[in-house]
């Protein structure tokens, strides 16, 4: 197949022509399919429910420590699961605080307290004027929106194939003191599925920021969520730091809600003394305690490193014929010309961009048929994607058939609005 | 006996000689006790063990509303869990939020919301300069932590027997625009055992505020946490503000921390769509959704009003009997005239005011003797009790012939302290 700009209009039209009526059959299936957020399937919640029969009514509650789990306190989580997440995050246990369900609450309880009591002797970000945060696009929405809540200016910078454009945030870092962070989502980003090379890494660990409260938001969710043999390699970021003297520049964050249940799970955020102190300050004045049962849960279910590399097996193989109905999908697009999209090699989700102004009319039509994708948009500050081209697709949750369906719609539908275009354009 | 302030100096110091001596006995003992935390006994912890059992590795994790209990989503919680906090808190499920393990986390966030986004339009708090709070005293030390982490003046309100003194709090509320909230255990109060009578609870409903973003903050902590027969009767605060228009002054609280699992409950609050909207707001933005699974499980143990009465009265038989042990000893206080105290028809605390000026030592020389209490001051705003007199008994803890130990140091330290007080003010 040729690739769509080549064609004439002639040709154009009579593609268009077929390419309704491909759409027009599948929107008489009367579909109701969902590819908008990354949620694990129904079979990936059953990897983890022996874990509910781990702690029962017969369990001993008595922890480690000599707490009983099932009563106040332990502020900053289970020594073990503290351990555990320091495995994972390569962070000394000592700095990794487990709590609640939800890591993306932790970013917003560490922003909140960067607010009202700024970073290790820094004024309160809230009493210094305008607020800036550096934000790789495409990326995750619902980082975006944390630092929308809070009136962040968020500038985009590029993400390349080995993670954000570091030349672009060394200027913008070392010549902006109103430049507070940087949402990192450093292997399998959200939604490209790169992982930061090792330069990436060491020069986002040498960063000399003009504010002493920069801080680098590191949400390494994907930290074992492999879809291949062949997995990527993450430099540990606190390992980078250290080497170069930069302790305090780094807040880690990960979590077990695409490890276990995602809105049952536990999640933990790793920094330095003098960064997480406020964080710490907050947490005492603000709880009593995480749920320490769901803790011990997760830590008789999963245990250590290799029981995690276990379960993230499972996994795997429910998830990566999932991303290859959409691969071998997407090829077809590919041989037209009318998309672009990095095959991730673990993650949630594969990003493709369609042809620049396609975005918003691809998700309309996708919708029109009955298939739901994430709004065009969503994967940049303030859900403006200023090319109109990217959009994230979601293939965890849908059965293999559903997706099957549900790509042929998003394929029919990238293809048509790329002739609509082509044709706008000649015409205009 | 006699009141010691009826002794002359010389039976004084007989006395002084003798309590010493059996309080070097009782040192001897080598004990190691605690009365200082609202904790539930393993007793109370393990009568809701088979809760564990009903969320099982088999259970059907679909919910009434389509959802998987495991994955993300359902913001403001289960819709059953939101119409039996309802029938707690006598509020339209609509307007509550089942939200995390903490009624604590939910009070600091709806306080954090208040900071950055105010109330139904007003300015953000923070924008207002010097903030003030009412704090009925003696009270809870977490409530007045949340305050004073927030740079709050606070203004202490002398309780009576039925609730904070309305007199002080109307005309401080109309008159001041600069006071905030005030903090209210409305049942049962921490640590005194009040339950605000109905006029009280209607003069609070129908206060009219000098400042339009003054709530109350209403923390119904002990709502079914009967001691007796003869549970105390609240009368409904929303029920009280809508009678007279005044719908949007309070902020309910409430958790099953003390019904359930202390660390792992479910905690919920309900307002009116005005107040609650930035709240929602902050929320929506800062997690994806809470613990279902906890909620199920809660569910699914407690089933309705019916099944909480029914488990409340099995903590009743391990609870009533400590508070007796606890008010037995306190007699011989009494009769002695160096302390005064309410006896609690429920929850958790007994507050004992001992000789002005004698709480510092009398908990310093429990901690002698081997028996930790909360410390002396921790009822009042920054820990300062002017009178130095209020010292907050905590007896769901230890098991009862640990209670009669540390009870009968309490007394001798108590009256000790007095005589101490006595002589030296005599000679001063």
């Amino acid at each position: 197949m040729n690739h769509y700009s080549s064609l004439s209009q002639t040709e154009l039209r009579e593609l268009k022509n077929s390419l309704q009526k491909s759409f027009e059959e599948q929107k008489a299936l009367g579909l109701n399919l969902n590819m908008a957020r990354g949620k694990p399937c129904k079979e990936q919640l059953d990897l983890s429910m022996e874990m509910l029969d781990l702690v029962n009514g017969k369990s001993d509650m008595m922890l480690s420590d000599g707490q009983d789990a099932r009563n106040y306190g332990g502020l900053e989580g289970l020594p073990e699961m503290r351990e555990l997440f320091g495995e994972l995050m390569d962070a000394d246990p000592c700095d990794v605080i487990v709590s609640g369900n939800s890591s993306l609450t932790l970013m917003f309880d560490v922003i909140a307290s960067a607010m009202t009591d700024g970073f290790d002797g820094s004024l309160p970000w809230i009493q210094q004027g305008t607020l800036k945060f550096l934000c790789p696009v495409p990326g995750y929405d619902r980082h975006f929106s944390i630092t929308e809540y809070y009136n962040f200016e968020m500038i985009p910078v590029p993400m390349t194939v080995s993670g954000p454009d570091m030349d672009l945030v060394e200027k913008l870092v070392s010549e902006d003191p109103q430049i507070k962070g940087i949402w990192c989502v450093p292997k399998y980003s959200n939604p490209q599925g790169i992982t930061y090379s090792d330069e990436t890494v060491r020069r986002m660990a040498s960063l000399k920021p003009a504010a002493p409260d920069f801080r680098v938001f590191w949400d390494n969710a994907y930290c074992v969520h492999e879809l291949t043999d062949q997995p990527d390699q993450l430099l540990s970021i606190f390992a980078a730091c250290k080497e170069v003297g930069n302790e305090d520049l780094v807040v880690q964050f990960t979590s077990t809600s695409k490890i276990t249940f995602a809105g049952a799970g536990v999640a933990a955020v790793a920094g330095s003394k003098k960064t997480l102190q406020n964080f710490r300050r907050r947490l005492f004045f603000k709880t009593i305690g995480p749920d320490k049962m769901n803790q011990l849960r997760h830590l008789l279910f999963l245990k250590d490193m290799d029981g995690i590399y276990q379960h993230m097996e499972k996994h795997r193989k429910l998830l990566a014929p999932r991303f290859e109905v959409v691969l071998e999908h997407l090829k077809e697009l590919g041989e037209t010309g009318t998309a672009r999209w990095v095959i991730p090699k673990g993650g949630y989700f594969v990003s493709v961009d369609v042809m620049d102004g396609c975005a918003k009319r691809v998700v309309s039509l996708c919708k029109e048929a009955g298939v739901v994708l994430t709004g065009a948009g969503a994967t940049y500050p303030l859900g403006k994607d200023p090319k109109d081209s990217n959009i994230r697709i979601a293939p965890s949750f849908p059965p293999v058939s559903e997706l099957e369906a549900a790509m042929k719609v998003f394929c029919i539908s990238a293809k048509l609005a790329a002739v609509e275009k082509l044709l706008e354009d000649a015409q205009g």
